[in-house]
């Protein structure tokens, strides 16, 4: 049994879902597993290890490894490692047989080693939330914004989808400019058109509507900035968040680290406009767009046991991880 | 008793305090009281319902009016009349012995006739929300704004205190310019200063208190922005607000109706910062600024009974309230 208690869990534990990898100490990706959310702001700290404890548990049993060969479990998270979340997950995984130790990771690392190997560089990440980090010899060395969406996250979906809303609402009520995303938004909503421009009905029922569920949901909208083509309000909603994110990395730049620049998150992930912009502002540095961050989960389990991750070796992590998803 | 069954009763239930005047049909006030909060979104219906019958009993034994001798109760409320609202008002007005007729206004309507006599003009509101109306003939026929902090409220005291707020925390996150306005945040929120630049607890401690209350206390803020000189970011707020209002007051304009323009709720009536940049921008147009809707609701109650009132019947009510408050 030696050779198993060496088994690696990587867990990267999203908003939208979580995603674990059983990997080897050599870097072979042996089984993979996905389950529900796992942000403990979103669903709570209990709904959030139950999505870990299961995708853990289902990956496991993929990759043929006993719970108890587990040698350690990497964990990245957003708000990684507070107390409660964490005795919470630590609780989860002894329930399914696991006690390996349980290490935290920020999730804006996570992002950054999905696209790189280097030890040195930055990301950008924009989904629900946004926030930069400078990467320095493989640690997160400093951080901008990630203020969550009412005091921060510029150009994250949840600051796109409440400009979406707001600039809708505001065409319709005669303040601001007619923009195609009024009837996008309309139409997502169920709600009918005005009869006349002094219809006020249709405005009535967007509130109740947009009231009606928590405020970091106007995210949800943020795709209707991506759907449009050629519509000034959309196209200047997308410059804005470029412009913002660009201050956040500026933010975090230093001197003596030229990138790679690795961008991530479900918004960058969504289509080129926006990532179009931001490469455009960055000139000729060094880019790479990653859709989620458990490649970079995998390459922090790696790194945490004493395994160097070179270019070959991540690019073979990479490879591995592809086959198993 | 004939001659006392003509009181009549002016509510103008506030988010910051409810006012009541007595008044009788020929526009002599009798009895003023204050009482706590009546915006039913802000304390519940209960509590804005049990503030209006406090007001009301205390104004109706100032005036030596009995209860059962009032004629009518004007209600002026934003939001006004919701069924469960002007249930709960009228059942606790009945509580107090009042049985008379109540009527609900808008309260950007007893906003404009705090200003004005006239029965054709706007009214621009600024308080925690913002809104502004056109009136024809005595009526509030068009509306713009007052979608509440998460949808619209533009120019309002949550719409400059969240970007208040926002600027002092990109100020100390290094993603936007330095600004007066962090070292007053800070000291208000009892938070110390960064230690040196990588110091983030001061962020984090901002972060915590700020999402410890509800949104809409963003509004709170909004008097830093008055508070600084000659401040860029300060500046560059209030002008965005202004512009907004003036975006807002387009909204309801027709060209057959000129003017005048009142200027009410808390934030515009804070100092002349905000006015001047309005009246500005409003040229020649005739510009009423004032404190609240207790005035407003006094000529509606008299319009309510048939009682014309004129520019001397105006400025004799206003000497008349000013006696009794």
């Amino acid at each position: 049994m030696t050779e198993q208690l060496t088994g690696l869990v990587a867990v990267d534990a999203g908003g939208t879902s979580t995603r674990t990898v059983v990997l080897d100490p050599a870097g072979h990706c042996l089984g993979y597993a996905v389950a529900g959310s796992s942000n403990p702001v979103a669903v709570g700290p209990e709904t959030a290890a139950a999505s870990v404890a299961q995708s853990v548990r289902v990956a496991l049993e993929k990759a043929r490894i006993p719970s108890t060969a587990t040698r350690l479990v990497v964990l990245a998270m957003a708000g990684a490692g507070s107390p409660s979340v964490s005795a919470e997950v630590s609780s989860r995984l002894a329930d399914v047989g696991l006690e390996a130790p349980v290490v935290f990771e920020s999730d804006l690392l996570a992002t950054y080693f999905s696209g790189t190997h280097r030890a040195d560089g930055y990301a950008v990440i924009s989904g629900t939330g946004a926030g930069a980090i400078r990467v320095e010899q493989g640690r997160q060395v400093a951080v901008a914004d990630g203020l969550g969406w009412l005091l921060g996250d510029e150009g994250s979906g949840f600051w796109i989808g409440h400009r979406v809303v707001r600039a809708a609402l505001a065409d319709l009520d005669g303040r601001g400019p007619a923009t195609e995303l009024t009837p996008l938004l309309l139409g997502r909503l169920g709600v009918a058109a005005p009869s006349d421009p002094t219809d006020r009905e249709p405005i009535l029922a967007l509130v109740r509507a947009l009231y009606a569920g928590p405020p970091v949901r106007l995210a949800d909208h943020a795709r209707l900035a991506f759907e449009v083509d050629g519509d000034m309000t959309a196209d200047r909603i997308l410059d804005a968040a470029a412009a913002a994110l660009e201050r956040t990395l500026d933010a975090v730049r230093s001197p003596t680290v030229s990138g790679p620049v690795v961008l991530g998150g479900g918004i960058l992930g969504r289509g080129d406009k926006l990532v179009d912009r931001l490469v455009g502002a960055r000139g000729a540095a060094e880019v790479h767009v990653v859709a989620d961050g458990v490649l970079g989960v995998c390459v922090l389990a790696l790194r945490r046991t004493g395994t160097t991750v070179d270019a070959a070796a991540f690019q073979r992590l990479a490879t591995s991880l592809a086959a198993v998803r």
